[in-house]
């Protein structure tokens, strides 16, 4: 039976960012909580919650009889009519979102979400350039694969004319040393100021970032590089739009990770936590001024199954969750355990280059020189497929997760206790051991 | 509480493809079978399906049972991936899909599907231009935004550079009469062939068309014509991609629409009627040959919501309904009372220039002169709001669809009987007689 489901996976499913031919996909059978199961009773601590989304766990009781009541009462309807779950959940984002927020556009996922606040942003400004990072993920669609500048955008090229590209405050790999955060913030703060204005400021509709940039290694902004993109913005009149797919609902310790640095966008897309992958809903938070604006502008914007009823329902079950389950806390305070163990994990390795934290968002950089910070794979390739190893080390002792390029990724679901936390980490322990004799100077 | 309903709808919700602040969206409490109600207790025929989605109709308890089944099972798992229900889905649609078919991406919806092809077509052609049709809707994301030849583009523009236009086989309002079908179509696919070479046809990687234009106005392709596209396509090396999202799935009398005319193309991307919009999912079907391509070439498409388990198990169950209660067959032997219909009423009502119909996918074409044939409202406006008059006639009197430019759209879930077609269709006849009454030469 289960054989028969890998073997039909390989014939008929093709899946994602990978040669077909190579792939041999682990059967999962069942999950609950931060554990999930493969077909041969394999047990693993989900130590990136799947694609760091589900920030509630696996199989939880509330958010299924959310969708099971809905699926009796009513599973679809048109966008254009209203429904209890639509209006009700786009009210209690709104409640939990920084307080210029007016309404919410739904759609199903992380990368129309990307790509609806670019519409929206060209509309409301009348402008046409879209600014964003070279280290970051957007999503895989055109418009958001353009705002991409990691190597998953390339084949969405020659590009949308008008998406520009500026570098991320990446600290740790700048090729100058900075004696503060502060020192840091002014520099980037400057570049990206110049770019805008010999991109010609009065064009530019948007600014797009990850709060907090997720799947290109969890970089943390610094002290007041937020609050300067903030102010850059209202300088020129260009919208600040935060990325929040991977970093919202919990995910940094506070509701939004923009609410960390008490940072209000003029937009905050998002998916994962909002249902936690129960069903696939993301969408859209605009401020009131820009929702003001469509009082009277059409909103070019449209999905069969935006606002969809069995999402909205998943949404609604998934907020209470994170406020019963006190998650955003938990976040927070499991946040200060992972951040330690993983001070410890880099003061023990050599391997270890750097580690980043906030909340239960965290990453890992290996590299293999610790003089000259050399990454422990070069950029965009593996050819001796050590991080592929360590992945399967970690997945064989039942650490599971993921990595990009060095760095491996460590964003466990909200719900995880101290003990837990600490019983996966010895895992990886272990493994830097490997890892730390492929370090060849120190 | 209904009340709430629609203020919270209208305080917090952005609705699609219009200015909020006219909106008065109907709250909706129920729906059944053909049938849905608002909060009023009004019942309406959905004689556009929703958004030409529902073709199983509402409520269907096989596919609710197989959701509420999913949920309790594994509501998400990563593509990466091997489950049950995504693997036999897979298995199952490539059964009934054309027999050159070899693998599915899935996706959540239509507009995804379309910029998975585009991907697709891209990598495995290593060619960058894509050919689509103006009179065509493919989506709302920037690369499906910039398929689509109508106006829902604008916004998506500046455009990808390498997205070319194409007109559609629209006999009706061509400028040049023609003597037969056959005829029209040596016309089009001469033109089409120059506009390629033109274009540099080794540069071309795909066509893009709905096999049956859809919202545009369900504009049929006239005899030979998709023949025709595919001699192109092998011709120059050009991948040809219909799009079935609306068409597909036994909307025209046959599983995919492009079984009415024995033609195989290379892709086929496909949503709606493969979940009936009970959970989101879309996706897009591959030849063989394109399936080999990827064994070795890394798949350069992902989405977080790929396959998700819930839309694969909903996926499952329709199909099984559609098999079940013989709903292909049914929407064949259904079209032709529809058509009689349609027919009967272009020969009672001088305001009915055009009726086009294949299985329940059916349109209305209006006109003010009979001998112009200038269209009841001009081009991409409609000033004095005749279109939406006529749609708040027939929702008053219970027939609930909706329109594009001087047309509406008749498109039933596919279980609908022959009576109800009957009753239905009188309700059109009587607003016609109204839409008569515009008319200002004969
Ligand atoms: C920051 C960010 N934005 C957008 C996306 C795209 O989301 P989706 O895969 O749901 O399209 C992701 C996915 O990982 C993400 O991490
Ligand atoms: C032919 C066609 N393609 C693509 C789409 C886009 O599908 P979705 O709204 O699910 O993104 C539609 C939607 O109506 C469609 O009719």
């Amino acid at each position: 039976m289960s054989d028969k489901i890998k073997e039909n996976s390989k014939k008929y499913n093709l899946h994602s960012w990978s040669a077909q031919g190579k792939l041999n996909p682990t059967v999962v059978t069942d999950a609950k909580g931060i554990y999930f199961w493969d077909d041969k009773g394999n047990k693993y601590f989900d130590m990136s919650s799947q694609l760091v989304n589900m920030n509630i766990g696996h199989g939880n009781k509330k958010v299924i009889e959310a969708i099971k009541f809905q699926a009796d009462k009513l599973t679809y309807i048109a966008p254009g009519y209203a429904i209890d779950v639509k209006s009700e959940l786009a009210e209690k984002i709104i409640e939990i979102a920084p307080d210029n927020m007016g309404k919410v556009f739904f759609t199903l996922g992380g990368t129309d979400a990307n790509e609806n606040a670019i519409k929206i942003a060209k509309m409301y400004t009348g402008r046409n350039k879209v600014f964003s990072r070279y280290r970051s993920y957007h999503g895989s669609t055109y418009g958001s694969a353009n705002l991409t500048g990691e190597p998953r955008r390339y084949v969405s090229e020659p590009g949308i004319p008008g998406f520009i590209k500026f570098f991320d405050p990446y600290i740790y790999r700048e090729s100058i040393a900075f004696n503060s955060e502060e020192e840091a913030t002014v520099f980037y703060l400057a570049k990206l100021r110049e770019q805008i204005v010999y991109e010609n400021s009065t064009t530019v509709a948007a600014i797009f970032l990850e709060t907090v940039t997720g799947s290109n290694g969890v970089i943390i902004p610094p002290k007041g590089y937020l609050k300067g993109i903030r102010d850059i913005c209202d300088e020129f009149g260009i919208m600040m739009v935060c990325d929040e797919v991977m970093c919202g609902y919990g995910r940094t310790g506070t509701w939004f990770a923009c609410d960390n640095w008490d940072v209000k966008p003029d937009m905050i897309t998002f998916a994962k936590g909002i249902t936690c992958g129960y069903v696939p809903l993301g969408g859209v938070l605009v401020s009131k001024d820009i929702a003001g604006f469509f009082n009277d502008n059409p909103l070019m914007c449209g999905l069969t199954y935006s606002g969809h009823p069995i999402g909205c329902a998943a949404g609604l079950a998934t907020l209470e969750v994170y406020k019963e389950e006190k998650l955003i806390e938990n976040s927070k305070s499991m946040g200060k355990v992972l951040g330690e163990e993983l001070e410890i994990l880099k003061t023990k390795h050599k391997s270890v280059g750097d580690v980043r934290y906030i909340g239960l968002f965290s990453s890992i950089e290996l590299i293999k020189n610790t003089v000259t910070r050399e990454a422990l794979v070069p950029y965009g390739k593996d050819p001796e497929g050590i991080m592929g190893k360590i992945l399967g080390m970690l997945k064989e002792k039942g650490f599971s997760t993921y990595t990009h390029e060095n760095i491996i990724i460590v964003a466990p679901p909200l719900i995880i206790k101290e003990e837990e936390i600490k019983e996966a980490m010895a895992i990886m322990d272990e493994v830097l051991d490997y890892v730390d004799s492929l370090v060849v100077e120190d």
